[in-house]
């Protein structure tokens, strides 16, 4: 039995930076189910040598906390590959463009302006702690984004287009997606547009390493702090504190923080149990689905022919890429994503049909030059069994208006953290980094009550 | 170590009737996570030592398994109270009626039917065993029963009516639930209009003395098989059989029966962990929301006035009513349930409040007799940690048509029975000896290969 002020219960960014804040003042434990640090944040090494993230790997403008976090740890940034024209497929062929916006004929391109202005100017509208108390929170919150671009949009292919978007920012079929928590989504990142944008928006850098490297460096940063192989399958609480079973031992404290992902919260056994309304909203904040794909060659091929080596809407399985070429390196990287519907029929078939698939994907936006990768590594993040899903935790219609406004309360001595919970950067490791500040704030006044 | 041929997960009366079956061919043993047998089947005793059922209750035609388990235990059937007229609330007004549909203006009443007649006639297309393969599936599944209502009704009246409906029968807002998964539901438990009826309906008959006693009589039908206290918390398995971790001990089989509710597999750890798929759609089945509540009288004055206690449309937080009165008993009860949204909103309340909130529900119906029962019973089924929701799992926009189509399908030597893995009766009692037939079917095919 080990006793401390305050365990953590998750080592991903969130866990560990709140352990950052609280250590020097606290007795702290983190307790994490896996053997690695990181959570959402996973480094792999390709058989040359070079490391790539297979998780979040991004940071851009308006994600300070997350600038901040890499400045301290001595890393540096630089900007994804942004020159050369991107590629749009449409209607059975490519067409090459600039800027965030594909280039489509005139009337489909002003629907979609259209329909991501609509979108803009209602997310704009709602503030990002209190996404429920807008005026017109329920009407929003009934509806899914698919009502709303089948209600907006006048052309199929702009729907299309704005569904591809959204199931980049959300790993999410529009038609899961209350319109409400999309919208709030959007205004957490600042807007829908900077969510899908590069250059300005939060693709435009990375760090130089990877972000599983920095959750590494967190973790070594706290000494002996954190707990590996420690599942937390049952936590007892009262207003004394909680005790927390894992299979490394039983770990008692005054407070804890709860910084997973809420799906994961259903596996702990609460004793006394968390209050319905609570259970109900976990139950109902299921993650979305991602699986990420990096195949690597011997140079970025793509760039010769004045690529960027972004594109939308190419063939299935992958809809959406980017030049995951890493800076100072010699080979070039193709990155890609699975999403949504695509994920879940992809998530349980045969790796090597899976990379079959990809590389199908890729060549046919890119030419047969990327079916001959040097390497290739995919994460399915569903079939992970302490994430089960990417990037954030999604909420279906009325979700936010009949339980959200509970999402970031204490349940007794139990704190709540994890990029789910937070108003700003939600589904993003900025969101982490906030809610990590704001369950660390609470941690500090509950255990040191003014006087 | 206790070893033997069959686990059975869960002692509801899936998991009861599935032991049943086996036991006499092979060594059984059911584990089951409370101190009672019965799931969503329970009793209450009033002071008066009256019984109640705060769990499931009805059985109707088309019911035959559960009929006849009724008729095998040597019980017998009565049928709810169904005399007198029925109440409306309507514009602040209460109207009489007779039958299912209540007197509404005439444009009203029209829209009404219209709605109910277009909803039947999609449901009668479904196959309930596949309701992912109809060829209008995917159109179905990707809209709410709140956009069908929303683009079918023409009055307010007609669809908020529609909504009680819909709210009496999935506990569930209209917004929250695929057009498909209602479809589905309904042709599984034979019509929208069967669901919602009593005579004739899924609310026809009652058995004399209780459901939970039902469940009692068929837990000790099977000896010593049932081992109370002794949730499972880790499931292993592989093709050689599973393991099952509990407080009670560890528990092997050559194969193993999940007769839980689809939420409470998220409690288990499974090792290795269920296949993404069957992941997430565990994770997208919450189950509705419902508060069950009875109030007994010293008689049931309301037959008095001629009417019959149902009603519908009154005010919140109840908004429908029968008269559970026990067939030769002189105490009258009335029954009403709290459901969707409301439910949400009441089940984090105090208890006395929330009585008081139903009996002025009540007494806004029935007059203010109906404010001073003898004695008063409700049952949150949200709140029970090995429940958490009633009558079923529901399914948001895109679920079954993403991953419904492996629901029933078994996962290695683990089996799924529990009324939500039903095609036939899927939420009533009846699916759960539905479900649980067709996985007894499936261990007996596995542990007797043909030869």
């Amino acid at each position: 039995m080990t006793h401390s002020d305050v365990l953590i219960i998750g080592a991903g960014l969130s866990g560990l930076h709140a352990a950052g804040l609280l250590i020097d003042a606290y007795d702290v434990r983190v307790l994490e189910a896996r053997e690695r640090p990181g959570g959402r944040a996973l480094s792999h090494a390709f058989a040359n040598g070079d490391t790539v993230d297979l998780g979040g790997q991004w940071v851009g403008p308006g994600q300070d906390r997350l600038y901040a976090l890499i400045k301290a740890l001595g890393a540096r940034t630089y900007p994804l590959w942004d020159e050369g024209d991107h590629l749009v497929a449409f209607s059975g062929r490519l067409r090459r463009y600039r800027g965030t916006i594909p280039s489509l004929p005139l009337h489909v391109l002003l629907d979609l302006n259209r329909l991501l202005a609509r979108f803009e100017a209602m997310a704009k509208q709602l503030d990002p702690a209190r996404p429920w108390a807008h005026p017109k929170a329920t009407e929003w919150d009934r509806q899914t984004v698919g009502e709303f671009m089948a209600r907006t949009g006048f052309t199929a292919r702009a729907r299309e287009m704005f569904a591809i978007a959204i199931g980049a920012v959300y790993c999410a079929e529009p038609h899961e997606l209350s319109l409400l928590h999309a919208l709030f989504y959007a205004r957490a990142g600042r807007s829908l547009e900077a969510l899908i944008s590069v250059t300005g928006g939060a693709q435009q850098d990375r760090v130089h390493g990877d972000m599983g490297g920095l959750a590494r460096a967190m973790a070594d940063g706290l000494g002996g702090a954190v707990i590996y192989g420690a599942p937390v399958q049952a936590l007892c609480w009262s207003d004394e504190g909680v005790s927390a079973q894992t299979p490394a031992g039983t770990f008692t404290a005054r407070r804890a923080i709860l910084a997973l992902p809420p799906n994961q919260a259903l596996g702990i056994r609460f004793d006394p149990p968390v209050p319905p309304t609570r259970d109900a909203l976990w139950r109902r904040m299921p993650a979305g689905a991602c699986i990420k794909c990096v195949a690597q060659y011997d140079r970025p091929f793509w760039r010769e022919a004045g690529l960027s080596g972004q594109s939308v809407g190419g063939p299935a399985p992958v809809r959406v890429t980017f030049d995951n070429t890493q800076a100072g390196r010699e080979a070039g990287q193709l990155l890609g994503f699975i999403e949504g519907d695509e994920a879940r029929i992809w998530s349980g078939r045969d790796p090597m049909e899976r990379r079959a698939a990809v590389l199908d994907s890729f060549a046919a936006v890119f030419g047969d030059a990327a079916r001959h990768p040097l390497d290739y590594a995919d994460q399915d993040w569903t079939a992970e069994p302490y994430t089960r899903g990417c990037y954030a935790a999604i909420m279906g219609p009325g979700v936010w208006t009949s339980l959200g406004a509970r999402l970031r309360d204490p349940i007794g001595p139990i704190h709540v953290a994890g990029t789910e919970t937070a108003r700003d950067g939600y589904g993003y490791f900025e969101g982490a980094l906030e809610a990590a500040e704001r369950a660390a704030d609470e941690v500090r006044a509950a255990l040191n009550p003014p006087k």
